[in-house]
């Protein structure tokens, strides 16, 4: 199973986020062909170490990466990416990464 | 299902570090009362936005917030914590985050 982990740092205007998040980027991402499972943090997140602003963690999984790859280069991967664009630019501190995953 | 994600900076000594992870740190990790699942990132992790150092992520799930709590409070989660701090200090940039988790 492959995953796309997603980061977000606290927004300026949280309700705007969350409003956009739930009403159009949810939409959006799970038309992504391949998209397996598709979760989101429930209330707050713990800072143990790192960031004590995080909003929100969201996860995506996929077969494997070659899946994540040919759904990124989609028509809905693009428009979903795009969307992110809007909600949380890449300077708002938004983390975002793609990897492999097993059982230990 | 409430999951801690824990996400390791590059080290100084990634050798070292895989060597610790494995040999030490796996094996105190899986002996946490409540531990459900735990996964860990295989091969490198391609970073979108964010750090572009991330060197390993690893998941743990526990049924809810209530069981990490007491994960964390047993011998058993304290030996792990006290570990952790060995092979990757807070001042190492590693990011750990408490959340529940759910589908959307």
């Amino acid at each position: 199973m492959a995953k796309m982990l997603v980061i977000y740092r606290r927004p300026v205007d949280p309700e705007a986020f969350t409003r956009h998040y739930f009403q159009t980027h949810i939409p959006l991402a799970r038309a992504i062909p391949g998209l397996r499972k598709y979760e989101v943090s429930q209330g707050s997140v713990t800072t143990i170490a790192g960031s004590p602003d995080i909003h929100m963690i969201g996860t995506l999984y996929f077969d494997d990466m070659e899946a994540i790859q040919k759904a990124f280069a989609s028509p809905e991967g693009r428009a979903a990416a795009a969307d992110r664009q809007l909600y949380a630019p890449d300077a708002s501190g938004v983390q975002m990464y793609l990897f492999d995953d097993g059982d230990v």
